[in-house]
């Protein structure tokens, strides 16, 4: 493994807003359901010595003693024997991180934690054991005692101390499981019957009882599986971590797990899927080739692993009077269905649950949509607007009022601004794509009068006269009262930050008109293809024209801005979804502007200005802040569409990210986004990275 | 008052175990629900200064940069205006502090919270909407303005930061009610048309909002209602604090909130706490006669309305299966229903709500109950025990193993150790108060088998050979597993730990006996009563001739203890409640007992023994570690049972006890149990000292 292994990653069901989050040292990780990070959980896993009474555990615990000071009594039972468990020392700790499984070994102790990655059923119409398989809200671990060289039994352990603040722990003991868990919320459990469960006020409680009647002591914090391995046997035991959440759980719509229709409690989760165990960690372990076997680097195989682990962390699958309903939530901030991530997530969705792009689009139309009016920054006059989505749709588990997010805020020009424009583009490009990859024309069909309204919303905000349309946006949003619209890029500088002229969201609107041009063709709406058309040409025409002396093309046109941006090659991957690949070729008819676009990212790519002095990539020459999911994106531009080699300079700008990634303190925060000067600063926690998927289709 | 107003209390609604704790400075209090300790939320209520734009606020709040660091953009929404509200001074601030009722004035502003002291009906056959109106998951504010000598408009907000780890704020706006909450979980709302609710991510956000829109901002981590009075006008306003959880919230046993029959949301809370507003705040209002218009001392009506407080903070009334299923958690350790509590809750409970003794007197013998046999300390050979019950039914919404507690453990002697023979007294306590206070002698057929088994299982645990029995316990559970048993009192030294040959336990199995003697009369079973009689006479005889020279009985008899306790005098409380006061009156058949115990209390009352220096009482000479509700308990037992006068040294101790619960640091604690030399030190937050309402009941 080309870099340290103590970093956090998710391990996690699909659709369950949860993660097994583990890898970073001390009480780090743990079992976390809804939460915008890590649940800071001690877990405890280890392994007897060979001399035996004593115990060695990974390094993913702190110590219990403020818990244990309210139970103020000087008594054995709340002072921990530190000296019974000593962590292994990191030399001694391999790790070997796959997309399906992350597997941990020490002396004598293994475990491998096995995570889904698989497609999705679309659950109206769907395979209902396939369906259940998939969602079953549950992540799987074998921990493997290799006591073939020892004369003695050892034991090993495998636990952890819940943080939920409004329930208890407990032991479970139902019809031949056992196990431990916190309330109805989390647990783990097994159905090995040499398997003993229990807790304790601390883990060596747990370890060393005497009597066997203190393992269900239900005060204790802790508690842990005991398993134990014969003198000279090689065995490995099977152990489920489950979450459960039942009722409804969130507020504005009101929506159940789409699980609990087939799971009644975390008792039949534990039940299915210890019964399941062996081919759902096949299936786990299969999901390691999406990965493997490709002609990836160690970094991209790590990076795209990683990212994937993210995302399912972040997924949320719910119902709504018996229709299903999907969120992917915003990482640390918690905002549900992004729109701005939704069509990063898009190429990643549509390759395992294109059900689930097509459930988000119909949840924009249906309820998060709204009509504005636009004015120009400099009169504020108002003129005719139209349609656009909002930003997301609500946070952590609260849906916002119909037609607006959480985020939108009126009144100002940076961050929390409106994202009217770049979020009428992301339903364009994700409508689009999605039709063309999957075919599905009744989704066009069906939504044929909101595609004609998203495009007259874009013409009208580029201009009010047709003739002086230009293809960028040039008019703000009425909701902004006055201020100015931003993109997804909210938190850098203006050369990213500001829509209205913006040389990324320009790009991304001739991807739009591309598509659209041959949308409304299908659709018969040849008036409409032919306005595509020329604005797809006027669009090009402008970019191509703002082509500097020195070779780039400035972030914001006709503004004065001389800062250089990595994204501005971004647009250029929806024409490649939507069967509009020949414009993107040299010798194409948008053979000037693609060679203006080549010769931008050449000149940009260079160290000290889209460069970062460790070689990795820095999105704006003006911003430190640089974000990873975007690079992805754009390292697949730059390689599939825009035909460049990949070579050193290359490798070293992955091995840079691979570095930010496992920053030894900021990789508590397991795939994040938002990377300033190699520190993790924001976003983190975060589901966007599966961009990387995209690497998969390189040539 | 009496002491300095900055204390924490619950202010709860009946059986929701939620609290809307305030009074400790800081971020302090706030909507907690299921919590063993405040919810450590900002709370915001303030007024417009008279000069207009700034505020003046309680000082209930601190800051939430650190909660705001994560939106790392350097943007005027994450940067609160620290400059706008300023606090009132402490000199400008005061409390009335009753049991229905808290009021706070400063300046023009006065805010009270309403809070129920009712009556429980009995959920089968009460009145449903006398049930309604008592267990509806709200208690109730209002605030006033007094504008009239100022010729401009003012402002004033009422708000807070929720903590809930899974759900962000919210906005609520729907039919006729406008409100901020949490998820699904809890909200403050009001239906006065003219109030402003909004979210900012700091609360001078949702005060100087340029644009109402931004009321609406989801991602806002702080939410208000501001409301606003016309110059020179008067003006008060309503609003609701509001807690709702739906779904199975326990597990071992599946329950529900038995509120959840009535109000399916917490919308459905706040509609119906807002339309029956006026009555059910003259409810609260009414019940502080319950403290008011007596003969009690400031000191005294101040802690029994503290106390009182905090009992409905701990208590949860579920439903399981259709039928109502009552706990009371046990505050910082949310214990459920611990056994020594419910023996001390008994006589508020039985003022308030008999039909809760009962319930939970057959949870007790349908799941908590179990069998063992006895031992002596020096020989550990195995007698016959008897039936005894569960120290608690469980902790923190985990219903325990039927047969078990959360609490007892094997193979100690001291705090976790089990409690057999204090519980199972308890719940022969229990039982005859209940049937002699509420003449359901039903109960007492319907349990006749236990209450003989219970008996038998007495004198199993006094000595294996009738004619050695000496009234007191001499034998461990089996359970112990070669331990012993400790009493309630468990994290005491042994003089009140030690359950066997205890004098606390000993009066107290004098009085159960007494209990008996009379109650298997009634039940004609009189070869019992006659046993119970001669048990009852010998346990006299035994406890009066340990009498020392100095004039006390030792706390441990007959094993050279010579530590004093209070709690001697402790178990006279149940002949009071048995219909057997003749038996406590110095002319009676026990008048050499009664002088005794007379004698004894005399002679440890006094400084150094057991009075602490500041005159609290101690209740061992030996231990440092008081507990308030026992204080309660035996002061009403020395007054009114001991006849004794209530001179100035008892002022002066419930001058100190005062102090102990105000302490400037520990008071953040609402009303707490054990006091270690003056300091709040465990048993914090906790339902226990409504023994107090015994004092009512003073001639």
């Amino acid at each position: 493994m080309p870099y340290e292994p103590f970093f956090n990653a998710h391990h996690s069901p699909v659709g369950a807003f949860a993660s097994f989050t583990l890898g970073y040292k001390g009480a780090s990780g743990g079992l976390g359901i809804e939460l915008g990070k890590p649940a800071d959980e001690n877990m405890y896993i280890g392994l007897e010595t060979e001399e035996g009474g004593t115990y060695q555990a990974f390094p993913f615990f702190g110590d219990t003693e403020e818990d244990l000071a309210r139970f103020a009594v000087g008594n054995d039972q709340t002072e921990g024997d530190q000296s019974l468990i000593t962590h292994f020392s990191d030399e001694e700790i391999q790790r070997d991180f796959n997309a399906g499984t992350d597997t941990w070994r020490a002396g004598d102790l293994e475990f491998t934690i096995y995570s889904p990655v698989r497609e999705i059923p679309d659950p109206e119409g769907g395979n209902v054991q396939n369906l259940k398989d998939t969602i079953v809200p549950a992540v799987f671990v074998e921990v493997t005692i290799d006591n073939r060289n020892h004369a003695k039994k050892r034991k090993a352990f495998f636990g952890y101390q819940g943080e939920d603040p409004y329930s208890g722990m407990r032991r479970i003991t139902s019809s031949g499981i056992q196990g431990i868990g916190q309330g109805r919320r989390t647990a783990i459990v097994t159905n090995d019957a040499a398997a003993k469960a229990g807790l304790g006020f601390t883990i060596d409680k747990v370890l060393n009882v005497e009597h066997e009647f203190n393992l269900g002591f239900g005060l204790g914090l802790c508690g842990a599986i005991v398993i134990e391995a014969e003198a000279n046997e090689k065995k490995t035991f099977q152990l489920a971590v489950c979450f459960y959440r039942d009722g409804y759980v969130t507020s504005g719509i009101d929506t159940t797990y789409y699980y609990t229709q087939y799971f009644s409690s975390i008792e039949e989760v534990a039940a299915y899927a210890l019964d399941r165990f062996q081919p759902l960690i096949d299936h786990c372990r299969s999901g390691n080739q999406l990965v493997d076997g490709q002609k990836l680097t160690d970094e991209q195989r790590f990076m795209m692993a990683h990212s994937i682990k993210s995302y399912y962390g972040n997924t949320q699958f719910l119902e709504n009077n018996g229709k299903p309903l999907w969120v992917v939530n915003e990482g640390e901030y918690r905002m549900m269905n992004t729109f701005d991530l939704t069509v990063d997530q898009l190429f990643y969705e549509l390759k395992m649950s294109p059900w689930t792009v097509k459930n988000v689009l119909e949840q924009f139309t249906d309820r998060y949509s709204y009509k504005d009016t636009v004015f120009f920054p400099e009169t504020k006059e108002q003129h005719p607007g139209g349609i656009s989505f909002t930003h997301d749709m609500g946070v952590a588990n609260v849906f916002s009022d119909p037609g607006r997010s959480a985020y939108e805020f009126a009144g100002i020009d940076d961050c929390f601004s409106f994202m009217t424009h770049e979020e009428l583009v992301n339903w364009l490009c994700c409508a689009s794509v999605y039709v063309s990859q999957t075919g599905d024309e009744a989704f066009a069909v069906k939504h044929k009068e909101v595609l004609v309204e998203a495009f007259n919303s874009m013409l009208h905000r580029d201009h009010p006269e047709p003739e002086q349309r230009n293809g960028l946006m040039g008019l703000d949003s009425s909701y902004t009262k006055g201020g100015a619209e931003i993109t997804t890029y909210d938190s850098l500088d203006v050369s990213l930050g500001q829509a209205r002229n913006n040389i990324y969201l320009a790009v991304k609107c001739w991807g739009v008109y591309a598509a659209l041009e041959k949308l409304f063709q299908k659709l018969e709406l040849s008036d409409l293809s032919r306005e595509a058309g020329r604005q797809l040409r006027s669009c090009a025409e402008t970019i191509t024209s703002e082509m500097t002396e020195e070779g780039y093309i400035p972030a914001v046109i006709t503004e004065g801005n001389t800062s250089r941006i990595i994204p501005a090659i971004e647009g250029l991957i929806f024409p490649y979804f939507t069967d509009c690949k020949e414009y993107l070729k040299e010798e194409g008819e948008f053979g000037t502007f693609i060679q203006a676009l080549k010769k931008h990212i050449e000149n940009v790519l260079k160290p000290g200005v889209c460069l970062f002095e460790d070689g990795g990539w820095k999105i704006s020459s003006t911003s430190d802040n640089s974000w990873l999911s975007k690079i992805y994106l754009c390292q697949f531009i730059y390689r599939e569409i825009l035909e460049f080699p990949w070579g050193e300079q290359e490798k070293a700008a992955d091995q840079a990210h691979v570095k930010w990634l496992t920053h030894p303190k900021l990789s508590y925060w397991s795939w994040s986004d938002q990377i300033i000067a190699g520190e993790i600063s924001a976003s983190r926690y975060y589901p966007r990275g599966v961009t990387s998927i995209l690497w998969l289709l390189e040539k």
